[in-house]
């Protein structure tokens, strides 16, 4: 779900006081234009281009679906409206399919790794997203078959190293189920050990932090041996991507977190033309 | 500069109602905390991250400067504060650090490259940056050593190849001069015939847009032939990174501006550790 | 957590273009005040009211802790301060600490009826609260020792009955788990079979809704019949206030959430009085 | 006049990041639901929900007015539209009719007491509003045959104890009077010389605080015995409820204020049933 | 009062991206300031200014009171701090002191005229203010001895000819006072005859319209005739300015109001020099 | 360009709580009305009147067009809708109007004086607006004819006194160019001295500031005798309006700004007639 009062705080953000070069040089005239892409791959973006371009006056005429795949040169969207609101509306709108089918398509490279491989191991993001783009990367990130993870703060309950700093992990799992016994509790995990006592004190889901394969699996095995494997979800994370991504695609582990599916971005390359005058 | 309340939307979009899990976890206390860097490289964002630390009621202790090159484990901030308050802030100021280095180290590597040539060429960015974060990322171009170029759409006047489907090149500049006697005129320029139309017209500024490097010669002799060079700005752009920058530093070239500067990012790595209680 | 601008929107609704009393008839002067209660309970929002008075310049000289039990006629709260800010927060600082209060006595009234018998059984609070006043109810309901719940429509899985008009019982776990394999899936249920499909189906909280205590037991005898009660958690719901609550204190039962928590609430009763100019 | 700014304020306290729910169970479907009662009485909040409804995309199909008496079990209003937007509006449109009927149908109950008596007694609201719900619950009462009273701060002179514990009483209301001489003064007495030396003083109207019914007479026969009868409004509050309010309608007595219509309210209990997709 | 929520709100007007000249040229350093004026009269304005610069860490040293009469070529303001903030706030504290205090000069004027003939008629604003001054011209006219009048649609009741040509008088009136018993209702008059209907049916002011003087005298008498003066407030208006004010000084009239207090205004000269880096 | 964001910004300034005038006293009805002028003149303001009006739910039957003179009487737009939208927005539709067309009318009239010494010289407005009215004021001064000039500190590099209070001419030019080869600079200027030192070190337009005319004829010819004045644009401005303007209309003179314009401005007489019910 995009919101509309989001999306054009981008627009003012580009336009503070008006497009000064369309309002001297554009009469007040419509016009025909299309955005098409330059590259091939998934696209997203595209709902919420539509819903600015909509709100400066613009009829879509017609538009590619957000998550589908196109090839380089397609047409994914044509539109009719005032010139100038086109005009206004253009770099923003670029600038959010660009940003968006990036995710979706680093997304999807990652998960396509996984699924090659016949696990069932998913790819999710993490808050490692640019500011004021979060619950638009994180949709990305569905859109490229990628599981959102937590969207911020307020979402779910994640005890980091940060916290164990501060109070023992008994004491954390405590409090968090105290607070909220309806809620998954996840724990960041830097060894085995650690991991063994955080399943005992009641965490729903381990978050394997930087380790190696090797100690990944180690753990799993020691997880099992202590009868604590049942109801647990295994998270793994830690400067992973796509050249060490399928060592970690180890039986057992649930998901697979990595930054850079949003802070290493390449955006995806689109242009908007104007056709003609109507 | 920042303004505090943007700053304070970004923390607003990762915790909409609280950090949760430090809510619940975490007593009323303080801690000490550091950010370090992982990696070689120019850092950013270190004014934002502090005013959103001190909003917080965290004191700065010690902080290197926006724009200086700090080795790999570099101590970039060390801070004390309310434990609640630096781990709501952590994430957002990770991300402004990691994104504004990530964009100055980008800039620095090109403008390296041109300065090396000996050239007095300048990298620019374009209003290719991710949406919400336009002022920080024209920031961290010019902490980069590049130029910002146009703000926005209310900043300049650039007549587009969009605009120029709609009006003709003499008409577009005629009205924008009328408009704004005492604002440069910069024109997109696609051949070299239409260079020396738009510098007789009055353009200040032309914008050779997806030129061959021959093509962009020969619009510069063909200016020099008109006797238009002298008050003439000559800008480059298009698909232009570090693999054929240096093709584009022609004498008599000022500026090339390149998308890529904010548009194909890879963040910085930086992290957050708090160490002790106070 | 209280968010200080969210605050100010209730001094902004109380005084869109001021105090007029107040600026007309008091000059510049600093005085000395303090609220204390006209009845015997537990006190919330103190927090809210503190943050508000410092805000427009008061000093708290001393405060009851939220979630503390007073006498009738304690002093909650003392101040100094500017005579025109303590009175700009006069009425809005009591109509918080009295909603809360309110909310957290009702709250506290249904934790202790459960208590009495023994049961772990936890009260827990719907959505069903004052628009505007979310988060402070649902901050209320925990300081009442109440469970808050889902907080809002982003910050949970609830699938009911409206759902299940438009999409199978099945269809719609299976959706949910897709998108989210690491929330939990809570369902509404009316019927002891409906409860068994869920069950199956992957839901991992039934939400028996509306149903007499007989049909919870019975609902109960079936999914442990089915082997399906080990790490399911059972909420139940309909209209329970403290005229049914024990009927519903059912052993298994492991939440009851009522909308009377916080949709019919009776303010606590605290006034302010100003002693003496300073 | 409701405000559809503060009105979407409520949505997004509700859905700060979506209807997780509805986004990932139900399809971009339509249908048909209505919105009926389980008790009889007064309803108000219509023409907000309906305001609400529409804004995301429904039709209305049907609606009570804003008002009226309607049985249990009435269909108070009937809706179509896409599925999503329907029930992301959902329980803000049932909160808000929810709350708005109870103060209106309180605010009803005790103005038909004082009609009982045959006394032009009106019953008046005071600002103990829920925060957030000032003006709507401000209209409820006026749709209840309640007089709504000062708005805010803003919107009218009352001089009370606490200023009066700054600033003596003729000196508060001359200072009021030449700040607006075209403004009533209403001024809160506490005994009968009170009165008479407010009314001299050229006080408006006055509100006898805290007495006893037979205070109030005795302050009435006073200001009679002085002359001062004849432009003077009497205004009675402080703890007046259901239980001693006809204690208090007494002759003369123009109005009676009583936080109880506000800050004692029971929802009145509406539902949202959804019927079928369309 | 000011809000300097709304102050800042013209900050963000003179610089929504930043004061792009003083952050090019202007180090971080601190300097010395002073505002002066270039011609006689009262100052306003100079609460907001301080506030303003306040806020962006500058130290008002010395500061004369609004309302107050001071010379040409006073110092009105003397201030340290940071050289980028003065310099940022500067224009918009200038306008601010500019605009109010040309407000509350020729307040000044016409009131003194008033004043010199002895006559206890007030002179008074309207709401033909500069749209986004509202507050700040009002305080302005109560600073140079004006009354403020109704501030906006909210604050008072007033039916015009435009309600009039809707609805009969009487019917507006009834209507009005239902509503609110306790607030005074103005009526806007055209005929002596209107004038007596108006008081008749029970309004507290009447506003003569654009009547001559010797309409107005009519008026008055007539009202007397039908013994409706006691209570009845009397309100002249119409294109009254310097030039014909003394004309309507009348004995009767209680209030003149005048839309050339607010939308005739020439700026009072100040301006700001700063003298040397600290 | 308008933004309705903004016009409505005004509405709640006018209208906080609502217009509780047409609230009490005008059924939901609908009606004809009209706006007028009083005085000849040329209108601005209408496109932003209608913006406002269409947004309330009125519908525009017929609109001048903004910049056109019209006499005395004429009716400028013609309207109908809802009567409570139309009396809402009434004043400030009326105060947007009067001040724009003040502005334009001013403008041109100083416009008019520069033309008819066949004098090339333009008019050009300050940043001395109304607070609030920055954007529009500076739309009047184009429809009047004259140049807007810099819109705020965001869009322009100015260099002023203030400035060279701090840092060196020499420096300051430097930096400014450094940071933004591609902007205009422009730099205030007391004396000729000063004026060839600015002009050497880079300045495009000199802004001649406090100067008798004497004294910029003598700077003129100081710079044409160094060979500077070939790129250089000539601004003239301090304490200029109709009883000087034509003094500086010197030859070589390319703008004069005037503060006048904005911050002397009489409003333009216009008014609403609601002629009947519909």
């Amino acid at each position: 779900m995009h919101s509309l009062e989001h999306l054009l705080s981008f627009i003012r953000e580009d336009a503070p006081y008006g497009d000064i070069t369309s309002e001297a040089v554009i009469g007040d005239i419509r016009c025909h234009a299309f955005i098409s892409t330059r590259e091939p791959g998934l696209v997203a973006g595209l709902e919420e281009a539509a819903a600015l371009f909509s709100y400066f006056g613009a009829t879509i005429l017609n538009q590619s679906h957000d998550g589908c795949e196109v090839a380089a040169g397609t047409t994914i969207m044509s539109l009719e409206g005032p010139a100038r609101g086109i005009l206004l509306v253009e770099r923003t709108a670029l600038n959010i399919i660009g940003r968006m089918s990036g995710v979706a398509n680093r997304t999807r490279l990652l998960a396509s790794l996984l699924a090659s491989t016949g696990a069932t191991t998913r790819i999710a993001a993490t808050r490692k997203t640019s500011p004021g783009m979060r619950l638009l990367d994180k949709k990305a990130v569905l859109l490229g078959g990628g599981d959102p993870h937590r969207i911020n703060l307020s979402d779910g309950i994640l005890i980091k190293d940060n916290h164990l700093a501060l109070v023992s992990l008994e004491s954390a799992i405590m409090r968090a189920k105290q607070r909220s016994l309806y809620r998954k509790i996840e724990v960041e995990i830097s060894t085995p050990a650690n991991a063994v006592a955080a399943a005992k004190a009641g965490a729903d889901i381990l978050l394997l932090d930087n380790m190696t394969p090797d100690l990944v699996r180690e753990t799993l095995a020691l997880c099992t041996k202590h009868g604590l494997r049942d109801h647990l979800t295994i998270e793994v994370s830690g400067s992973i991507d796509e050249t060490n991504l399928l060592l970690y695609a180890i039986p057992g582990v649930d998901r697979i977190s990595a930054g850079t599916l949003t802070h290493s971005v390449r955006n995806f390359d689109v242009s908007l033309e104007i056709t003609h005058k109507l």
